[in-house]
């Protein structure tokens, strides 16, 4: 049972990454060492337990996610699912709007950071923004 | 073109709240002693200039608005966002959804105040969550 | 499987609640109609999973959950987590230093607030501090 | 010496607040009973070592601190500050204006609920604002 | 009208920076091409509508806007705006004292950090503090 | 007197690192030119006059403050009081499990962040790990 809410964790998490890049997260954590239930965790209640509830779809799912990362000024964690996002579904220009949006919300000092990470892990990955 | 903007935020502040209730937050503002620029900067800028862009639909703007401020713990906005979210057309379960969405985000506790904040909400607008 | 993650997350939330309240808190949870599984992914995940590891006494946790509550500002949380302190074992003396310990890391507005909100708790559970 | 650290806070403090709401801060401080140290620190180290330096006067002091508690929502210390504020020279108008500069930083919600505690507080001390 | 908000927001803008400074950052905003109306946002809204208010002098609006980043650990933007406060009027030691006043409210670890970053831009740009 | 707070601070910052380390933190402070009571007072406010207090252990306060700085996200400050709590007495277990136990309190990026930090110091320190 434990097994099967992490495969779930993991099917889900495919949605949002690469099948590759999901091996590669779970065979070189970087914390294996240190804290390898961590991973574990993230897996089984983040992916397994919450992003498998119904109500809500993965492109929605990842705008909220985005957001709160945004507002807590989480540079890292947005890098990560600015790329998650891309691959649930969501254009670059909804990304870029969802930041966007949160101007009224928490000023411009956060919003130009993301933007900014946001603009780099679009570069590395060749994330084309269509003209207006 | 300054009564263009406020217009225009006026526009589209309806579509988040009443006409009635748009009227009432305008004559009754609470603040115009002390601050009565602070109404126009929200109608003008907020939603004149930020929420009538293109990119996302207002689903989606209440959505993002709604995780930043469970995020920042600020209890009286998302009272006003869970009406407007409603308002524009969210369902009552993806408003809970995306609030329970966040828990691997900011915790349990930010969660837990702003679910009940959203069930008051939710008793003194009668709205009814569909049993699944 | 899951059952057990349940009952062990009860189990040990026992040990810092009575069961008369723990009881009291899985019949009368006041989110159940709008959100009934925030409850069941506290007990299971929250108590279940992480305050059953090994590496730290009941007595550390408490203390490391009220540090980080403080220091968010979450003052219905403290309220809790004050009393689920003091049933864990820790002294009113060590609740009140761990707040105090807090002042040169989030300066004294949090820990004023969050003293007011524990001298509340130590009041209506006839908690007392011994003279020095 | 340290008695001299209190004197000179509790002078400090005398150019923020009544002399009458120093002496009633002192004797029915409510924290008395659980942490009689935390209004000594207050005293010695915010007003009788940081205060008391040079290079900023009381205003600019009342305005950066006024700045710091909005940001952080502390909304019970922003009642408290508001009216330091004034008594040290700042003129309700520097005090709205200095809440209403943080909208691009801060955004909206903390900003509203800021200027709705100075209102109460100016309403409560019957504090003017002159017509503009 | 709109063309009014952004070259007044630009006019306020020179004098917090040069206008040489102005123009480079007008010219190779770096997220021009995936977000052109955040930098478009900051010279009407930040800039054209707030800072030109009256009720404060530029050198307030620097302080109350430091102290801000200050509390939110916004680190790059505390580079940009000491170095504004420098170009508005603001000594070095000033700027310094700003900070250190917000030790009381935020505690050591976010005061640090601020001045580091201010002592490595005083060093970049070779701001002298004078002897005591 | 003062000397004295100093003489404290200083003789209780040593329980928290290596003499050698405090001789090198207070000679060579990397702040001593703009603001050079900083040190000064972290040793006499945070070290003399809080840390000394009775109530908790070395112990306890390290991990107290630890989970504020994680709470926070202080990387920088995570990564000195790592080390301060190994030279306290805390175990490396010790230190994890205080991370993961944050959890459900402020969710899962600020843990990961922490742990990242936490791994840098234990492998410039040469910490091991027990198998469990």
């Amino acid at each position: 049972m434990e097994q099967d809410r992490f495969q779930r964790g993991l099917d889900k998490l495919k949605e949002f990454t690469s099948s590759e890049e999901v091996n590669h997260l779970i065979e070189s954590d970087g914390l294996k060492d240190i804290a390898p239930d961590l991973r574990k965790f993230i897996v089984e209640f983040a992916y397994g337990d919450i992003y498998t509830r119904s109500g809500l779809d993965n492109k929605q799912r990842a705008l909220v996610t985005l957001s709160s990362l945004v507002t807590q000024a989480a540079y890292t964690q947005i890098g990560t699912h600015v790329k998650r996002g891309i691959t649930s579904g969501l254009t670059p220009e909804e990304i870029i709007e969802s930041i966007m949006q949160l101007i009224p919300y928490i000023g411009f000092p956060r919003v130009q950071n993301a933007l900014n990470m946001t603009k780099k892990i679009f570069e590395e990955h060749h994330v084309m923004i269509e003209e207006k």
